[in-house]
């Protein structure tokens, strides 16, 4: 371990050395009455109270996931926080704890580090949900991994395979806002700023996934492929055909604005941008949808003549292509 | 998605697309009775029985942890799995489940992903664990970063901060093996094969860690930064200092012969050396030990004056340093 003083003041992980890192990182954490055992042994004890628990894993990658350029680290925290605890929600879970495991360069400072984990700690405490442990490790590339955990409170989990025909299909929070606000920052512009930070950090509606599954729920999934990818995969799993009706999806005035600028359709947003992560969830028809949810279409049987087709947009296949594939 | 079926039947993450590898991945998956939901939806269901969910995530990273020309993707697989699986025992748990986020390149083999999965497969297999979920990516390197839960059956954990003074200080499984495995490799060597496979992966004592649990051990960590660091740890997180005695050890005849050779001591390597995931426990002195655990020294009170002599083998501070550091 070098001299924890730098001469400019901005120390790097190198400089401090990885525990100091992590003695650092854990200063900030905020506890849960749920923690048994937080940070600092060879592994963290969290209660259980439902006697299961819901897990998910999701990497963010640089120039894969995030721009540096483009978002600070305290956002890129908060969206990698948020992309796990937005499958918990999904599956009608509330996230209790995450597991942060951060690869970075040496050269990397340490500032930079402490405003990516205060990120993934404030989006956590969104939803009341603490850090309870992590791992730092050397490597070439900035990679943040976040695994969260959540509890059912007795419910049944939410799943992709459940959507019945005839059920209504209906959206929690905002689509294309992310993907509206990438193409602003592309173009080099940084406004408007509402697209522009729902690019930098998503805000999913966290608790209407437990108010779904409440609600009664048949299927549901969390937006991060974009909406088109996500439901298909909900149609599959279901062995049905989703419907989708373009006049039931608002356009809010910053994408109408900003498509109309760009001479684009704002549906291409609405419909394959994945970084808002919504949720997306289908109901059974005879009952009203619960609050923060609005319907945009429904399901209808699979025709197996078209096995293929699992989601339609007014009748038809939608050209602009399914999400986006890591491979 | 380009064409499945590449010229040379060496097919990349690129030629089978992200669900392509997925659905690949998850065919080779065991189930376990506690996995309520498994891979494919937002997120897993696994059952916790005791009530509380014992949880770490350790990432490894290729030219950082592995080396892909001194060991395949299969022992890199159980090598990553048995990293987080070494954390769950050495907290008195039973390891139920693991996630695994896997990035790698588009250019990177189908069939060496394919070993890989295999690979942690088979570790958990070991101790009756499940893949229950993942995440893939494209990055720039390979990294795999490893989730594992576990149960304790009701018993207490055993944290790092509960030696006291008297207790005797004793190891369950090998030392120093993956070490002079790595330095016979890097001399370009293949033999003792026992050494060369033990760092290719590691033989965690995964069992004695729920055993050493229920005879009572005080305090538990796994080695992983090298006996010295982590018992160092044990020390200041107990605030006692271990003494350690070089003649308990045992030198097995491989270590011997090839530190003979070498013209080194071996004792650097038992005591330094941390990737064998042995169990280091501290044990009231007045109870046999359990099976599998030898005595390496005890605990006596700690210093004052020399608070930062965390370790000492017979009777001094040991010279080669106290395992690797990250940073």
């Amino acid at each position: 371990m070098s001299d924890p003083q730098s001469a400019e003041g901005r120390q790097t992980l190198g400089d401090v050395g990885e525990f100091g890192v992590i003695n650092a990182l854990r200063s900030r954490l905020t506890g849960s009455p749920l923690l048994d055992v937080g940070p600092g042994d060879d592994a963290a004890v969290l209660r259980v109270p439902d006697g299961r628990v819901v897990v998910t894993t999701d990497t963010l990658i640089d120039r894969v996931h995030f721009r540096t350029d483009w978002a600070g680290p305290y956002d890129i925290g908060r969206r990698a926080a948020a992309t796990s605890l937005a499958d918990i929600s999904a599956m009608g879970a509330t996230a209790t704890g995450l597991l942060v495991a951060l690869s970075a360069p040496a050269t990397q400072e340490l500032d930079w580090t402490m405003k990516l984990a205060q990120g993934i700690s404030d989006e956590a405490d969104l939803v009341g949900a603490a850090v309870v442990g992590g791992d730092l490790t050397r490597a070439p590339t900035v990679a943040v991994t976040v695994t969260a955990m959540g509890d059912l409170a007795g419910r049944s989990p939410v799943l992709r395979s459940g959507a019945r025909p005839y059920d209504i299909v209906a959206i929690a929070g905002r689509l294309g806002w992310a993907e509206a606000g990438l193409a602003v920052l592309a173009r080099g512009f940084n406004s408007p700023r509402a697209l522009v930070n729902a690019y930098r950090h998503p805000e999913p509606p966290y608790d209407r996934g437990p108010a779904a599954a409440q609600a009664g729920a048949t299927a549901m999934a969390d937006v991060s492929d974009g909406l088109l990818g996500d439901l298909s995969h909900i149609a599959r799993a279901s062995g049905v055909v989703a419907h989708l009706e373009s006049d039931l999806f608002e356009v809010a005035d910053p994408l109408a604005a900003v498509a109309a600028a760009y001479g684009t359709d704002p549906m291409i947003w609405i419909l394959t941008g994945g970084q808002d992560h919504a949720l997306v969830a289908t109901f059974d028809r005879g009952q009203p949808l619960p609050e923060g949810f609005y319907a945009v279409g429904h399901i209808e049987p699979q025709d197996e003549s078209k096995a293929s087709d699992r989601v339609l947009v007014d009748g038809a296949v939608f050209s602009a292509g399914p999400g986006y594939r890591h491979f």
